[in-house]
């Protein structure tokens, strides 16, 4: 992965937000020729991911940082693990560790969560997807993150995938003159229709839709959907999908399984930057 | 509150990121004069809180846009309630939807979550703060959000607040050296020293400390802290707070709790944009 | 359309630009309260495209500036033709003259060529599309007069279709490996493979490849193509199509012919501003 | 030549344009460490121009990044001519590639027709110079590419000349008002006023411009002007010139021929990325 | 004067380095409806300069609020003076106000300075004219700073004007050599030369300079070089010019005086914002 | 002191201002590949301060020029000594010549009058600091150049420390209740009120404020202050401080003296950049 230069210009960003015009204690503390060595300590047990940004952090602060990685991306951690050391500047080090655990945390928490899902669905046909629903400014980030978790990304935003939304329905007339009009986009992207029924989902097969997003629909309607489809359009059962929930989902047969709660709801991992020498 | 400058290019990058080169979509369903109403509807019960981020999101993409909130901010939201609602182009109400809903369930899931923690120390002096483990660029709406939540704040960034940490410490050799160099600061910040005991207790308010976080301690280490500080200063539990124990804590009289969690591990709302006409 | 918010900002840089500290002969001979009423005039015919962004260059300069289109986009405007009228302050007016102006003249230039390959195609299924060769920072307009001009659009960027083209092949290895790895990349995004022979069509048709695009084939060689592909791929002609030969390519029954002049070898319409009063 | 901080500025905003939240088919097929070695090769004969910039894309993307020029600027290239080698990270290269040639493919096609008007000049007095009908966003990269095609530059923007213009003395009133308010600017620049015949020219030189823009005159009236002027001020052709008649104007004795069309009417040279290892 | 797209970015940042993340006391103080009418008062006597770019301040932070000069540019204020009145809400009033008087103080400053200077010359041809030694992002606002006072511009930056200085001359060889370049230069700018004594002053007029600018000359010096000049280039008088001695310079009949002091070495006026009601 | 991203963006955007489309003088007389020294003089006597930032304006320029300081931040500077010397390409350090001046020029000028200001107190307590009165945009160098000089900074914003100033109380009512609700504020910031006379102090203490800054206050009344506040609360003294009155006001033994001068009227030391080979 290269890291795209918008995402680089949303690490600037962040950082002008926790340094303002300062560090205040570090500058009033140390002697800016102090050089240090830390290491990133896992205070839990997780799937680890973004380490690359964490890296990046560092290197947009002082290009002599030298930061090395001590597992894998997608490694599992167990508590008590060094993920990374950094060295150089202490300056320059304690500038950048509350944003790197920032990015370290969020990260592994999400691919953490979606290696749950991922695990739970084994052995189907069904793979896990991430959603628009991420935070703002880290969309790419967190997406990477749900990739190291083993899962599949959806379209990245509004611009890379045609997705008919209930909204659009409404706002179009019907599932068919939709589709039409979608047809004329791109070649190169297929066209996704969002149905919340076996009436909409016959609509959207006919229209000559790619995918079918099955929204909030009960197992038996979704075991029903796939009848309908026979194979003819890609299902993707989307709303109130949960651990508990997704097995049953899947074994189904569905194709594709969309979870919000990977990017939206999950529990940061627990990680320290300390010091060493 | 103002939207600093900073926080409007904030939600400008974000939408960059949501639109890039256009909502394919509903440019190729939707003609650019359509006009429609649509609603914000809760899909759960919480807390609300971003609804002013959430009208600025429209304002940028369109002048023209009426947002009309139904609530106020921290109001208790049940499902099925209108939040608000916002009429004007249906291109633009589609372009903003993403990402009003993003910040609307992020935030609200953090008030929500702060109201929680407020409620369990109900009765007790202590006042639940935030931390800088926020989301990277979000910080600003983040700790608002905590604000409606009926939390505090922590200091914003490295600039509006003097914090000593255990890697300062390190770094310098002593609590006293620290705090010496810490008071040539400027005369409108207070003295904050990390400690991990007794000891590090004593030391810090020897020093001239005025505040002083209690790094993970035990409830019966945080009750000796409380004798040894005789009020001298303000004393702040840290590290390993959760729903279950934040009583027992604030229970032993404790200033301040920050808890990491309600910004770094909470679960979004459930909210969504339906055009009604 | 709605201009996405990176397009507006091109548009300020662009400004920036022209306008730099200032314009100096403007500021020295004409008094700021002074108004003035001025009309974009065709100096040749063409099909008119870029309108909206003219007037977005206005409205940024001066919110109160009158912008009062006369034809719609994609009309055919005559010599003699007045395109627009704007009205307001005459500093405003001439800071916004030269950049409305590169903006209309460009992106005329652009409709009216793809118009006139559009007529050349006219009752065939072949559909004239863009490439890639755009103008850095201007590829959202130039996209845009692409359409109003007739043509589609092929992918925007990096990131909107996958296009595998002779160089990934060369660094993967094969077809067939490609297009392997390809498919693990999200559902919505089709795939396109660019060969050089018919041994190429048909590792890309069995790796199964959505689209094929024919890289400088000859009419013989595209013709074979058609038969050897039964339907069971998009194709697409690239490279060396002119006026002269788009015809006779169209008429083998090709889908796509993508067509890198229109946006990087046209002929800027010529247009310009006179202030009547 | 150094490019300066706007310009670089520019750069990335094209990168981000084309990469976007990445390079979806790249990433996908090419492992993050794979280094490959590519050549540009012309497709075309053309006067190469642009190589600086080309060659800060790619240190932009990775600094880590070869790139090695096998001509100078301004250099007659033939087709088969291999320009510049590239070497380093098949991501970064790929990343690059289009943005790179779009630069080259337009800066060659300005610098080559450039060549053309200059050589049909050649022997008389007449410096062809470009206008500021240049791309949005492009114009220091276009003034440069005139340079190297052996034109001149005429101002760059709004602000590092004084040019009177018609709808200037439309709104000022007269030509000597005009005049005599520009001398009130500052020292270092010049004055020039646009004219659409004698008269106007008698009322420029009475008034003390520096230069006279004969604005779309016929070779009988350019001569007449010549004659009026007897050298007291610099006289510049402008508008209708093509390489048709540039000869015949520049042979009247005029000083400048200022040509639109250079930068806005240019064919794109033909020139492409190839991964040779 | 129209406020160029670069200034209003430049306001855009002074502000968010003075509200950063939000002005705490105000947004803790104040209830956000609340409104205000505030009035600018004046300390002391000065020229006032800069009321376009304090009321600019405001609109940006809110485009409600209004801002009603009492003083036209220029104008000589008194002590006690209500240079200007601002109504709206509260708190985006006294975000702006530090920033608005922090312009208006120093732009006073310049322009009561420039006045004083231009006083001191009245009845000479001398003008007094302002350098580049400006304060890094402010230049526009002091150079208009500077007009207002009566003085006049020098080149803005290193693009709309030749400067050949001491360093130019050293790196080239002769000042024949350099001046033999500069012709090469677009038709629109004049050519400076700085020399430090007669001999370089003939150089100078023998290779065709425009301008002469005589650096820390005598006054018997300069009145040696306007001999030498005899008219056929401007005299431009630089370096240690104070208040004391510019009358006598001026008196040289020498035609500019270039005086750095009046942008860095000059006293902001003294201003304060008082609300009232 | 690290240069925190935000410093080093306006470092860019000063550049931009000056060098614009380029620096053309340079750019037409030397060869691209020229390399030079060049050496900063002292042309008076003064305390330098601004030494990285002129450096940081050099590394942004060219990343392989060497730039050598020959003093330490804070020096006494003597005319004729040699502050710094730079080496590399011409070009680049002609581009970079007027912003590391123009800046080394006001860092300097404002250290050298800081430190006037810290004799005149010698032997007191009272120490003096600076104001939010900096020129916009360069609030983080001139703070710094303050300190630099002896002095030290008051809060940075508006959103380091809690200032109730007042036009604060103005509309909030009284000193109590403005204080009361910033007690809501973070528990890292003091609290700070401005009062006019000893009425106000009294209700400042009272309220419990932490710092209390007497504006405009004769020398008699900061006598009466001192004693009603028996070292309750830090005292400011603040408004129409001089070098003729400081002494006499830090000898009432005061704690603090803020002092807008040291960065709104400060003189910019004299220094200049010469080529030596």
């Amino acid at each position: 992965m290269e890291i795209p230069p918008a995402v680089i210009d949303i690490i600037h960003r962040a950082l002008e937000e926790d340094t303002g015009p300062g560090d205040i204690t570090s500058t009033l503390l140390i002697p800016e020729q102090n050089k240090s060595k830390a290491i990133f300590i896992a205070k839990g047990d997780f799937v680890v991911a973004g380490i690359p940004f964490a890296k990046k952090v560092f290197t947009i602060l002082d290009s002599s940082i030298v930061f090395k990685p001590l597992f894998n991306e997608g490694a599992k951690i167990k508590k008590g693990d060094i993920i990374a050391e950094v060295s150089g500047k202490t300056l320059a080090i304690l500038a950048g560790e509350r944003l790197s655990l920032n990015i370290l945390q969020r990260l592994s928490g999400i691919a953490d969560l979606t290696r749950k899902y991922v695990g739970k669905v084994a052995g189907t046909k069904a793979k896990i997807v991430d959603t628009r629903k991420t935070t703002p400014c880290l969309r790419f980030m967190e997406k990477y993150a749900v990739r190291i978790g083993g899962g599949g990304n959806h379209r990245f935003g509004l611009f890379d995938g045609i997705l008919i939304k209930d909204n659009h329905i409404k706002a179009v007339g019907s599932i068919k003159k939709a589709v039409e009009r979608a047809k004329t986009g791109h070649h190169l992207l297929k066209i996704e229709v969002e149905v919340e029924n076996r009436q909409g989902l016959m609509e959207a097969i006919d229209a000559g839709a790619d995918i079918v997003m099955l929204d909030n629909m009960s197992i038996d309607e979704m075991e029903g959907a796939i009848k309908i489809s026979q194979g003819k359009v890609i299902l993707e059962a989307s709303g109130g999908i949960t651990l508990e929930n997704v097995r049953e989902i899947a074994e189904t047969g569905i194709d594709l399984i969309s979870v919000g709660a990977i990017t939206h709801s999950f529990k940061a991992a627990d990680i320290s930057l300390k010091i060493i020498t």
